[in-house]
């Protein structure tokens, strides 16, 4: 790749600014400029000099872009932009609604296919790097089981369940894989896990002035789906302790594949994040990813494309000779 | 893929038995048979139904055959074996003398194009499972460092070694990670490591009669490459508690990414495998690169091939949509 790919980032949140810091780690790529919904004059960049300007006006960039990194939420954004933007431009996403990434995929290869762009979805860890784990591990070991574990790590949906708790002025929530059943996992116990007992839930709390504590972490403790089916712990700290001890993202977790390849003959296959920033980790990831995303898009194959699809060699800036020379 | 992967076996020992025990795990292939050099009489199959031919046969079985799995050694029968009957066959290997890798893919793939066949090198874990996860981790994680460590594991190469020592009647030797320095990376101190501190060896020796201990310890701990650059301890141990304790042929190892995304953010990408089995493992991923082998020769995507270039859906039987469904 004789020159840099032009990167667009659409949506500058967490997950925009951490594409922003990792384009900075990789001199094969430039940023051409980030596209927001709000007022472009609102948003702070972490280089000032980079160019903010309306995502309206994509539509005059086509020859100026060769992947935008789409940084909206699963939820309402991306079902949306993934398939719009991918009618003009090759993109990619880390939408991770699991349910929902047949029907994503479907819309998103329809538009990719009738633009010739390409469009890789899904990247990120889980789904993405966690994925292709399962999928090696069951490819190679297919007499065994697979089992994931997430934490430990701050889980946003969950946190912003616990604030809509009346009482709850605010408050974070982690999310905390049982040591002993990894324990048993790695040990090739291949065990029948319950949900509760795979993970446990830790909850950090700021009440509101005159709010009842106990009546706080029983609405907790019992909220159905998000709490009543795991062991929940609820701890009340002040709102000075939650801003020091409580402003990270951490998050990670671990994928393991236990397997028997003739009789008794156990082999464990295992793949653990540990994170301290889980949205500057996604943006690395999808960072990686639009360089494939440029490759493929340069060599006409377009269409949706998932993790699974992409020849781990087009993730690198190295040439397929070097990296057989110094990876393999 | 309608009909069964018909394949052949080439070499049978360790390797090749666990080939043929893999396969029995994989419904959509099918075992042609095993082909070897030695009297295919003195050959004992564990599924004795297995047909064992001289590999000279191979030569008329072209169209009966879609991947042939090479299990010979990479000193001496790979770097002739792979080109020759890539010229005739689909084929995959396990090459993994790392520094001729090079030189063994351009004579690969010089025979592959001329033929129109698919020749996948250097599967297994090392190069192989490892391999990827390394390009994984620093295409992902650009400002780091990556440590591979091996073991606990047999090796092969040192346990021959204490074999050619004068007095040693028999033994085996491990290899083993250092506990301290896996758990200085994994803690993101990034630390230099000399070869000492990575890894210690262990070994496990019989005497022949007579033979002076001390003096055979002595002979081991200082031989140069294999045994001084390393904290080596010597056990010596009868024949029966060798035959008893030592018969398996475990390993395994871990390569860890350790990186940072924007300033003091750091992050851990940790990948690790404990095989009760080498050869069967290595088997493992032999077959799964086998299947991937078979479908990019039916499409026409021929010449040499690493793990690097193969896209990780191509290894299992699922199709490109239930995996996005179940493994995304």
């Amino acid at each position: 790749m004789g020159n840099r790919i032009r990167i667009g980032i659409v949506g500058y949140g967490n997950l925009g600014r951490g594409v922003e810091h990792a384009l900075a780690l990789n001199p094969d790529m430039t940023l051409s400029g980030v596209f927001t919904r709000r007022e472009p004059a609102s948003v702070t960049t972490v280089d000032r000099n980079v160019s903010v300007r309306h995502i309206d006006d994509l539509a005059g960039l086509r020859d100026a872009i060769d992947v935008l990194i789409l940084c909206g939420g699963s939820k309402s954004d991306l079902p949306v932009q993934t398939p719009a933007l991918a009618s003009a431009f090759s993109v990619v996403d880390s939408f991770d609604t699991h349910a929902r990434i047949p029907e994503h995929f479907a819309a998103v290869d329809a538009a990719a296919r009738a633009a010739g762009t390409t469009a890789i979805i899904s990247t990120g860890w889980d789904p993405g790097l966690f994925s292709l784990q399962r999928l090696y591990g069951e490819s190679i070991l297919p007499q065994g089981e697979t089992y994931t574990f997430w934490g430990r790590g701050l889980s946003q949906g969950h946190s912003d369940a616990i604030r809509r708790v009346p009482g709850v002025a605010s408050g974070v929530q982690y999310t905390i894989p049982s040591e002993d059943a990894v324990a048993r996992v790695r040990a090739g116990e291949r065990p029948e896990l319950s949900t509760r007992e795979k993970h446990t839930r830790e909850c950090f709390v700021v009440l509101e002035e005159g709010a009842d504590a106990d009546a706080v972490r029983e609405a907790i403790v019992t909220m159905p789906d998000y709490f009543e089916p795991y062991d929940t712990t609820v701890k009340f700290i002040t709102a000075d302790e939650l801003a020091r001890d409580h402003a990270g993202v951490p998050h990670g977790g671990f994928v393991i594949r236990s397997g028997t390849t003739s009789n008794a003959v156990s082999q464990t296959v295992e793949f653990q994040l540990a994170l301290e920033s889980n949205p500057e980790f996604t943006a690395s990831v999808l960072v990686a990813y639009a360089r494939a995303a440029a490759r493929l898009s340069a060599s006409g194959d377009h269409g949706a494309k998932t993790p699974f699809d992409i020849a781990p060699g087009l993730l690198s800036p190295k040439s397929p000779e070097q990296l057989r020379a110094e990876l393999l």
